[in-house]
């Protein structure tokens, strides 16, 4: 049904999901479900090991359930993000209702499944998704593993700048000299995109694509660079992985490497940084040149993300170059809402979130477990302290983004082990 | 906001709400939030005295919120019926999103309502928007009073005549000879209709303000008649009220009298069954002739109702003749199905309202009085027996369609005194 909360347009979509049934106790044993977030729901599978090894231990089923307008659950196939009337049914409301009603079908279809407990999992968005699954269908779910999932990063639910001063220290504790070598490589940028020389030597040195031609296109390098400071602390695992990109373990400490030295002259010290970003973008030393208009895998629907950033998802963020390494920018809602105007003609509604969902008033709900990585930009915004019995968090100290979804490893370090060993005693208790 | 879950139509609308504070504790009082439903929101307010005594107790504040498409909170004012893109939001999730975000701006807008605890409570399908805001949004009521609410009239939740049987029970309880003679009606017009002198005898035998020309008009009568019926017994009350229609106290009773020999022949009969309506409609004696077209007050929005009917709110309903007193008709989706594409351009979904509120499977919800009344149909639908012990059900066996909202009166049977005295007690555990 691409919409459920209204009868004018009835059409319907494929909805992909992915089904694991080899371990699952067919008389109505556990369902593990997987909520779908912003991506190709066959890389979330293939990045949430943990499921497959709980899968096992508790006889279950997994399900992995593909987002709206995302991988190739597209609701009006190509013409889905044509504009904002095809758009318009891409919220987390309506995926958490394909979610309810998918696992209604298969607890009818799937014989055996009738009156197995259902328990929601996901990360990061996926999280939030599963903690409000959780919260607003508790009759579908007996109960929900939030990873990473930034439920608070809402309106002035945590202050803007407590984010990138969480990369900030991940690259701080990483190495002497490191988030200071950042955090001057900014004025290092400036001074050179002053002059077209300059411009064409940042060219060179960071091997871009395509070459910077003014101010706009250095402030794009400037971006570009951030998000990858944000996403190296993010992927932040002790051993070598490929989820946003293909790296080493502990890649903060290995880019740190390269920044031990923040008193170096602008070129020295902008040479350093390329080669910390070429260890991020080119680990397997193929490319020959990085490419700014990419940060992350392909996996990761960007142009559905930004839509539901510019919609429903609005997460203030800023930077005050004191607290974090980063150009000070104060979060500016107007300008985002009037480049939501601008590319999708939708404008933000920040407020409805925190209605829907209740912000930090949502003691009356249950069942749900929040973890959270400390090394985690997004445990900025996420639930790190009990809020009831039944609504519990668990930090990671040592863990990146989900680190406690990904697949045992003979690296992790104890925190993870210790974490997956609770999440899981919760699901018994569930289920 | 007239559409709460999608961002491409962005219009907003004015939704009437009323608000008595006289009784209350400016810091941080209670406030009662009155879910409207189909109708008239001053009706609903004026028919809820319930509430007013409870304001003095608790020294609360009241709020009666109008459901969207009633009264005058139109979202597109004359616009707003006119076809099924103008409908399109009208649904119950809307409406509970609409006293959501009324609440958050009361609490923001009031000074002294910031921290007030608020209780949800409506009666009917006002009744099942409270109990489904509770438990959607717990993080803004923390509590809820449904009365009559028959939150499981749907799906196959419970036997679609069960509510057909009630009414015949009150009926039959109400005196001798009484249900027979309503049983036997049916077959006395079908006698008569099938001829012309027999259609122009019934018009006039019923004093009918557009007399009937075919058996179409005459299977309008007979449901004219059923709505009839089904009214009284809803309005069943021990005092003089006039809730649908100006009526005497205990009026199935005073129809009854009317109708003590079901052996009559056909034209005896239904003179009787007209004594018997027309006290329904023409109470005040003022009436020159009964229109067929109207069963209730005016209040009602029923042209709404039958398009929530035709959409989500679809409640399936038989009679046998034999466990009632009714013609037999069985429970025909399909032909309602096409009324409403034909009406409306839609087709009902009557599997979402399960998904969506839960059906049976609701023990995970919390802080929900569920009242009904013995007399009165729709607690064929109802939750007469506790789920949790925060799930209650409070059962009125002397009581009609939510007399308990209504306001204390002297004649007031001991049942409802003592289920107004436990929905206090419960109130004031919430709060």
């Amino acid at each position: 049904q691409i919409d459920h909360f209204g009868f004018d347009e009835n059409l319907t979509f494929q909805q992909r999901y992915l089904v694991a049934d080899q371990h699952w106790n067919k008389e109505n044993g556990p369902i593990l479900f997987y909520t779908g977030n912003e991506g190709d729901i066959t890389w979330f599978c293939n990045n949430t090991g943990f499921m497959w090894d709980v899968a096992e231990e508790l006889n279950a089923m997994l399900v992995f359930a593909e987002h709206r307008y995302y991988g190739e659950s597209l609701p009006f196939g190509n013409e889905s993000f044509s504009d904002s009337k095809h758009l318009n049914y891409l919220t987390s409301e309506q995926a958490l209702a394909d979610f309810a009603v998918l696992i209604e079908y298969l607890k009818t279809t799937i014989a055996g499944a009738r009156y197995s407990p259902v328990i929601a999992i996901g990360g990061s968005y996926g999280g939030m998704l599963a903690a409000w699954f959780r919260m607003k269908y508790p009759h579908v779910v007996v109960g929900a593993l939030a990873a990473s999932a930034p439920i608070w990063q809402f309106g002035d639910l945590v202050p803007c700048g407590a984010y990138f001063s969480i990369v900030t220290n991940d690259f701080k504790k990483s190495g002497t000299g490191c988030s200071e070598s950042i955090r001057n490589s900014w004025n290092a940028i400036n001074h050179l995109s002053s002059t077209d020389a300059g411009l064409q030597w940042l060219s060179s040195a960071f091997h871009l694509c395509s070459p910077l031609k003014n101010l706009q296109d250095a402030a794009i390098l400037k971006n570009w660079l951030s998000e990858t400071w944000v996403n190296l602390a993010m992927v932040n695992y002790p051993y070598k992985a490929d989820f946003l990109q293909p790296l080493p373990a502990w890649p903060v400490q290995e880019v740190c490497k390269f920044l031990k030295d923040p008193t170096l002259s602008d070129k020295l010290l902008l040479q350093n940084v390329f080669q910390a970003v070429n260890l991020y973008y080119n680990y397997s030393g193929e490319a020959s040149c990085l490419d700014m208009s990419e940060t992350a895998t392909k996996n990761l629907g960007q142009l559905g993300w930004y839509y539901q950033a510019c919609t429903e998802m609005v997460m203030p963020m800023c930077t005050d170059g004191v607290n974090d390494m980063f150009e000070p920018q104060k979060w500016d809602f107007d300008a985002l809402s009037e480049e939501c105007y601008r590319l999708w003609g939708v404008r933000p509604r920040p407020s409805w979130l925190l209605s829907m969902y209740g912000g930090k008033n949502i003691s009356s709900y249950s069942n749900i477990v929040f973890s959270n990585g400390g090394l985690d930009p997004w445990s900025a915004g996420g639930v790190t302290q009990n809020i009831t019995d039944s609504l519990v968090a668990i930090v990671i100290p040592d863990g990146a983004h989900h680190l406690d979804l990904r697949s045992r490893n003979p690296l992790d370090p104890k925190s993870v082990q210790q974490a997956r060993a609770l999440e899981i005693s919760y699901m018994k208790q569930w289920i």
